[in-house]
């Protein structure tokens, strides 16, 4: 199975048995007063910043994400789209809980976006997957529905496959629907870990779709937070999981991912391993990362 | 699947649902040369230290090794074991390629012991399980035989399913056989982890058995190993593993194991995380590491 993603001049191949895609999560003034003051102010300077970083920290695809309260969210959307296609060739992952906003993004995107996201409500299925169609774009499905986000492994994937069987009769293959099985914090649930790699394993064999997933809110509530999330997105690849929106700008993150690929089979040589680790690289990284706004 | 070990005092219950089983690695003189020396020398000093600070740090089960060139492996390992059992209560792993080393580890040996190891090779099977069965033991069968380690995981796994038929036939019941799909280097052979992954989801859905492996092979030769290994380990747990022979001194294998533990679900409340977590834990455990002699 592979999930084809462009840009005007990139393309982004999802699939497994070739190195994780990582979608960098930064642009996204959700929890980042910061940002989201400076954007709603139309100061772009920040998601530029943010937007060279993760790409020359190693991310494959940017999501971008505009949903910062009283503000023109669709105007926001495109105006954001258009910028960050202009200073880097990377797809992006256009990133919305407002149809409008996805389809305003999908009139300004250039190439086959991404689109984050689609549910199995049955309102947003037909708002979202005719946008998905027309723009021949590529969706994330997240498995939850109008009776919310079933614990039961077996409840979730039967909203995964749902969304699958109803982006094909819109005429979307199986092929441009990453499922996103929801992470849910092992602190409150202490299942919740299991249950996402028992989806990862049935969506990927069941249904032949890649999956992707934020990480980082299996650890909501716990102390060291980092030492679970660059465990966790390990085990999800060793599940079968293809792509993760994350932050590619924590060196443990993306150094759990570059050995994963490895140890996977999917770092010819461990090219990219060695590369990465050879001496004084490792620290020109951790000196990279900047704190959060 | 369980699998019990014990010492006189103590049981170690291995197998999935439970908190992942640490097999203390450091008292084994291969390629310690200075804990050779001492242990040929009769100096037991840092045998002591070296299992106490191993148990301190999580050890459930300590494996003793003997293996020192020119010296009378079978009565210093009795030793070894004899001293260990004093000083700890934690069960013992016996570890020898000598079948008279493991006798006579058995035979000084106070409760239900864990033997390392066994191979699919015919006169090993032949000269270790009647030992095994006699002393109402249990045994790690290690994925190789007379024509080698094959790369395919079909014939490892062919190999580990012998293993387990002839310990029934020798009156060992599965639980009591742990198989070692053997870890190859991933410098050396591109798809040496995914092989093990195949090999462990097979076993256990196959077999039923639990599995173990030594997992810092898997980095030789390469750039950062800890980074290599600390990523394999839960990556091991995710695919099934429910042990592993390892290093519990090093911080970042530990917390790898730990967080895992609470990812699989198998860290009640994230209790274990959260008293390992809690500030100055970690700071105090990476004093406590020393450096290898």
């Amino acid at each position: 199975m592979q999930t084809i993603i462009s840009s005007k001049t990139k393309t982004v191949v999802i699939g497994p048995g070739r190195p994780f895609t990582i979608i960098g999560e930064r642009i996204n003034p959700t929890g980042r007063k910061l940002l989201a003051a400076e954007m709603a102010a139309g100061n772009y300077e920040r998601v530029q910043s943010d937007a060279l970083a993760q790409v020359a920290a190693g991310a494959h695809i940017l999501d971008v994400n505009a949903g910062i309260p009283m503000v023109d969210e669709p105007a926001v959307l495109e105006e954001t789209i258009r910028l960050v296609q202009s200073i880097t060739d990377v797809p992006i992952c256009i990133d919305s809980s407002i149809v409008e906003a996805l389809k305003r993004g999908l009139e300004a995107y250039e190439g086959k976006a991404l689109v984050n996201s689609v549910t199995g409500e049955e309102e947003r299925l037909e708002a979202v997957l005719p946008l998905v169609k027309k723009h021949n774009a590529a969706v994330i499905g997240i498995s939850n529905d109008e009776s919310g986000i079933a614990d039961d492994p077996a409840e979730r994937f039967a909203v995964a496959k749902k969304i699958v069987e109803r982006a094909l009769d819109h005429g979307i293959p199986k092929e441009d629907v990453i499922i996103d099985p929801l992470v849910m914090p092992i602190g409150a649930k202490q299942d919740a870990g299991r249950a996402v790699f028992k989806i990862i394993q049935r969506v990927t064999e069941e249904l032949g779709c890649n999956t992707v997933c934020g990480a980082s809110n299996v650890s909501f509530g716990l102390p060291n937070r980092k030492g679970i999330n660059m465990t966790f997105v390990p085990m999800l690849i060793a599940a079968g999981m293809t792509a993760a929106i994350t932050n590619p700008l924590e060196p443990e993150i993306k150094q759990a991912i570059l050995a994963a690929d490895a140890l996977m089979g999917n770092d010819e040589n461990c090219t990219a391993w060695i590369q990465a680790n050879r001496k004084g690289v490792r620290k020109r990284e951790r000196r990279r990362r900047q704190p959060s706004a």
